[in-house]
């Protein structure tokens, strides 16, 4: 570890700017979010008295955008201590973790908030860092929640056990990639220093995995994508979308979101699966499905969604029509072959702007990458609006308090949140659209079986 | 009963009409559907030879439509010997019942076809007088197979068992309503003639629900109501829905189907729903949730599709503005409540044209009442296309199969069909639509660990 | 002259049936066309007592059907006399024919309503004798007016009076075309009559284009054919169209109104154009732009929509694959170049059902035509909706009135409706939709110099 | 004029900031834009050689972008000299700017680029000296073109020239607004140091107004505003925009615009509308029209469209929801009543950011304001992309070309383009996005007795 950051240094916090002007700015901004997050106030305003989570000290790995500082907000205000880094070297919004930091009523002379350890454009090696930071409670306690978005803060917890387990951390040249490696290699610097670190106080533990819920999977990752997939090529490119050929690689949840954006727009749209059901999905929804070497060499825009690796290779964008756009809102950024394309022979990049880089191959033609094939939502744009993160982290701070408050029921593993939650968080949406339920009569609760409160479907239903 | 028909009479067959035009315009329409049927025909060709279903005495209750004229010749094919009636006094397509009963290289002079009952237009007495008769093999002996897609044959069944225990069928004046006490009366009549017929042979038997399916819940329940909505508001009523304002009541499937189809014409579409989940989609696609009591007398056209009972009230009618449609897609004809609209003081009945009516109030205001509140989709319409049915089907064929084949593997009870025949069932329907799946490389099948020949889902996944 | 029918002899209608049951079948119907008919309503009422059409004849030449009835009636009501003929062999709707001729408060043994002379699947020899018909008022007067929707009555004064400037009527023989050869002898066989028939009265005369409103050209031409394309495939074929690639010929009104059509139901669009301006209008809606050539071999829907000829040459339907779907909504029926199908060596066509003929080339591969390449949307359907065709109409209405009462105000040649006048028909229908228009203050009227009252854009604007 | 800017100092040019960074972002960004403008990339290699435009000397009045960059050098391409001016104090792009300062091949040290006068955030008062230094050339003359986007250039000329016949300019006191107060201060200003300025050189002159070409009234307006309406919100408040009730005033060519934007996201969208045929389209296209009074307290997002003044008034801002979201895509800043806004007693601005605004109540409720009143797709993103600009530019070129070429062809006044150009406009732009024109044959020449080459459509089609 070469950060020049002290490991177990008892760093209290660490972001790009803690200038009055950055912290103003972030607080008026989340105060904005906060309208838009009503499923998040309303917990707040119900628990106002009671504050369920205390005692609970949760470590967070999940982007530090304006958004999540009204979830920590409203976590602090549960009662909990948080610890807090980001889950993406490029997503943190350093307004929102420098008013975060600051804290409610707090200024840059009177900081009162948690510890956050996150700034827009860390290296790898500080990206681990940080997450190392967010498990280092002072009194060297470790967390009893985990509230871990992408899996990066669960990961390093459990590569520290099999690494124990092993009875060695691989040495960093062995590792499979360069992530990995800069993983052995804090881990290495943290056996040395506090042996059995990783593994101390709560670290094996039930978790909830909300991405199961339909208001998070149904919902984040269609309507979110649906919203920020435009926003980052407008943002990113000023490109007009209308008319163009765009091609989206799988159409899961994200990329339903995907096409539904990019139609908005009126791009006309192909699109690639593997899964034969997503792809008469596909199909009905208007939409050609083709394989990506069939249209490689005529489309203007390229967006991977699927959560696999190396979707586009290098021998695809070698292919690619001059300043062809290529993005990614898959989360990892491996389904573009971003290592593949710089060890391409006789290539160049130059940097158009800040998360905008032209890739000039050897012969002249060049593509245009986004975000370095990371999430281009976030890199480009300013990621998912803040309504629909509402839904998603209302369901982790109701996980949250499900485990917190009945531990006992939840045996170690990943559970998924309860459907009565699940339509609870929806529920706590409505009103801020200005919908009105209806009301099974007894008759119908009857006739259905079904409770007049819910929950009302099978487990199995697929919305 | 006094259909006039002998309950256990050998009768071979009842249609509306075996006139050699009747059976060539049938048969003209089947093999227009047969191209549209992609995945029933690759069934065919592959079982061309094993003839699997041999043995398989199937009762089936299903819509007699020309699509389901594909399916009884496909189950034909692969070796069954199949009894039929329609599940719905409006659905049958007479011709297509003609064919049928003609069979493939037969006429009206030399009828080849299976034994099938069924005609636009029963009674309630006669309905249930032909479900029986698809359970009695001139043998006497009953089916080992059930095709059952409404429910009403294995209600039959277990009708008659339950009575059996309770040792007495009710008395039809007792029943909660009309249909059951048809039931019952047809089972006092079938008792008298034949004690313990509806137990015997395989009756009680496992199940697979294929409306588990998701080629099935995701397809025919979506884009068949997309189809076949408009269809038959068009056919019913000739309006144009441009600008119209329409009340969908549900948003489940069946619900999202309806919205689509109406958004197509460019209705402005409001919606109603019990479930926060299904009511924020709604919102997030866009559609107000509203009351039906909020807009019931602004609406134009009103679309029940809940599966629940009397979402639209004689309250709700009373209330609706001039020639206002009302119609349902939500099988059941309870969705509406009809018996109630009837029994309104002075209300008068006006008959425009056949499956639709106008309801005269005694203070002269009118609705439009497609279909009796029965499926409009059918009654006003054709039904689903041959398409989206051909996946339904599909399904229906490869639960026969795996019943018949593998018995053993199926416990008494309801079940899914298996992830890998769901997915077989969308792979047969790419070719037709011109789609090229993309095959998982090794390195992406291991990364998601997942095979490459699928199942490419867990079995919580929700499309 | 061949049809067994006088040609001036004072027939006083000639209808398909005039039975009771067709009788108050077509009443019902137009009863609930009026209701969806407000712009037409709007002006009976308006002109109730001063009944301004007096001493008006107009000779009708347009679709016979259930809206048409509606038009008839407002003229009527207005005090015009009307006789009538329908444009299109297949368009009449024969209940909808019968109900004019009984006339309001008529029934079949006492017929009240004006002389009709229409009737489905009329002969070219049928049908200009009925055009004739609508032309000789029972007293030799010719018509004062003329409301010509397709140009059909028009071009049958204009050709006699040519034949009669040439001297002669042209031979049969030497006619382009089988209509031309139908007409010269009707022509002939009326100049041996009549001499100079065709051109007394007010036969040359001034006219308005209703085509030109943009009430007409934007609503009719672009919604009704929204409503009315897919209504036409659906009833036809009950082929599904989600998925499925199908070509819009022409992207003017019709063909943009068509491409909705077909989206609305999630087909895959592609377009041919002619015109780059049109051309780029599709490719900003989303659809690629193609020549026929490119894609005739993939495709499974054709939709002819450019009022030019032979835009499907018989050397395209040979490509097309098993069971395409061929059909016309561009109004003539020589876009599809059926001439040369029925030309084709060893070609058969068998009939499906009424309106849809399966074309059987040599090879065995064949295509679905429907409606013998004339308009589907009233072949296989019933054509626009009542609510559009209420707003063509109007426009009609108003245009008579015009011509009728301020007749000195137009010379002899071809008009538009004044702007104010085509305001005026949109406002009469915004109340039935529940609009409320915006009124300009007087600030705001002084400031885009425009008064409060309209007309409110220049004429060259293009909306 | 107290800018400290002389007014006839011959001031090579003012931008923000000429560093080698800003201008070498602002020249990949036009490299970037050149791929997306194929229209004007085809005129520049149309006439590479003959460089047409020589001798003219134009004044451009147009937002100083990225795309207007573009412009600017294709008429110094082919030989024109320009002087440049933005039309707007929030639409210049800085980099742009800098850019075309410096000039291809220039840079920081060696400018080599026309004169331009443009900053983002001008004042009111640099805003007109930067038109003013438009129209100065070194050596005294004018220009004899005049290349005007919003009119202000040609204002600025005629305000003169009136001035001039009234004998005298009025006092700034006794304007009508703010504007004119500072014009009529330039003008004194002007008027003292050279008499007669403004209406020297060729200032009395023919024009083309491409506003009324199809290829910018179509497509410009409606699908620029597609793209960049959604853009602007989204950049500017990051708010989710699926399920939020949007109100679009006006439904002209922009307003279609801003729907189909809003509607791509999946908002509820009303409409409001003076013009009943608008009206009727807005219905037409599936939205309610409303009052914005109706609607006020309600809805979450207002947008105005209209061209006229004072839409939106401070009596309706006092009603609106907390955070509504209020901005302008329809050119002047008085659609929204930001003088009534600013002058409300106890009322306090809040800028979250550059161009959003809070406007705090005396009550405490609060609205968003987005850039002033201004357009928000300028003032918040970046305008309309390059694609749909190329289209308009094209034509501002060919304007400019017919008008100095063929001056004599041109009388005093405004004229349209030819259509032959329009469609020739749209024809550049079509190899871009892959599409194929289908040519005519000549017997459908000659059927629809239109030449092959076109053009294609009468001048009064509407498209």
């Amino acid at each position: 570890m070469n950060t020049g950051l002290p490991l177990f240094g008892n760093v209290p916090h660490r972001v790009a700017d803690l200038s009055p002007e950055t912290i103003a700015f972030g607080r008026r901004e989340i105060e904005l979010a906060e309208h838009e997050m009503p499923g998040l106030m309303a917990i707040r305003e119900r628990h106002a008295a009671d504050r369920p989570l205390a005692g609970a000290r949760i470590t967070g790995s999940l982007h530090m955008t304006i958004q999540t500082a009204v979830l920590i907000e409203t976590l602090l205000d549960l009662g909990a201590e948080v610890r807090w880094a980001s889950c993406n070297i490029y997503s943190t919004q350093d307004h929102a973790a420098a008013a975060v930091v600051a804290g409610r009523g707090g200024d840059a002379k009177d900081l009162r908030g948690p510890a956050v350890f996150a700034w827009k454009g860390e290296t790898l090696t500080e990206y681990w860092w940080c997450t190392a930071q967010a498990f280092d409670w002072p009194d060297g306690r470790g967390p009893n929640l985990i509230l871990d978005d992408g899996g990066d803060a669960t990961l390093l917890v459990h590569k520290g056990v099999e690494c124990e387990r092993a009875g060695a951390v691989p040495a960093p040249e062995s590792a499979e990639n360069e992530e990995l490696a800069v993983i052995c290699s804090l881990l290495a610097a943290a056996t040395e220093e506090r042996p059995g670190w990783y593994r101390e106080g709560s670290l094996l533990f039930p978790a909830i995995n909300v991405n199961d819920s339909v208001t998070k999977s149904k919902f984040d990752n269609v309507y979110g994508i649906r919203h920020s997939l435009v926003d980052g090529i407008m943002r990113g490119t000023d490109v007009m979308l209308s008319g163009k050929l765009a091609v989206v690689l799988g159409y899961g949840e994200v990329g339903k979101g995907a096409a539904q954006s990019l139609a908005g727009q009126k791009c006309r749209i192909v699109v690639t699966e593997v899964d034969p059901i997503c792809a008469l999905q596909a199909l009905m929804d208007g939409y050609q499905v083709v394989r990506l070497e069939d249209v490689v060499d005529e489309a203007d825009i390229f967006v991977t969604t699927t959560g696999n690796v190396r979707v586009i290779g290098v021998e695809h964008m070698r292919r690619m029509k001059r300043n062809a756009i290529v993005g990614n809102v898959g989360h990892f950024d491996n389904e573009i072959d971003m290592a593949g394309l710089a060890a391409e022979p006789g290539i160049r990049r130059q940097n158009i702007k800040p998360q905008v880089d032209a890739w000039i191959f050897a012969d002249g033609r060049q593509i245009l990458v986004l975000s370095e094939g990371r999430l281009l939502n976030l890199g480009n744009a300013t990621g998912h609006p803040s309504f629909v993160m509402s839904s998603s982290f209302a369901n982790q701070v109701l996980a949250q308090l499900e485990l917190h408050q009945r531990r006992e029921d939840y045996a170690l593993g990943v559970h998924v949140l309860p459907k009565h939650l699940d339509e609870e968080v929806a529920r706590l949406h409505l009103d801020k659209l200005g919908a009105r339920l209806t009301r099974l009569t007894p008759e119908q609760s009857d006739y259905i079986d079904v409770p007049v409160d819910g929950p009302y479907k099978p487990d199995t239903y697929r919305y």
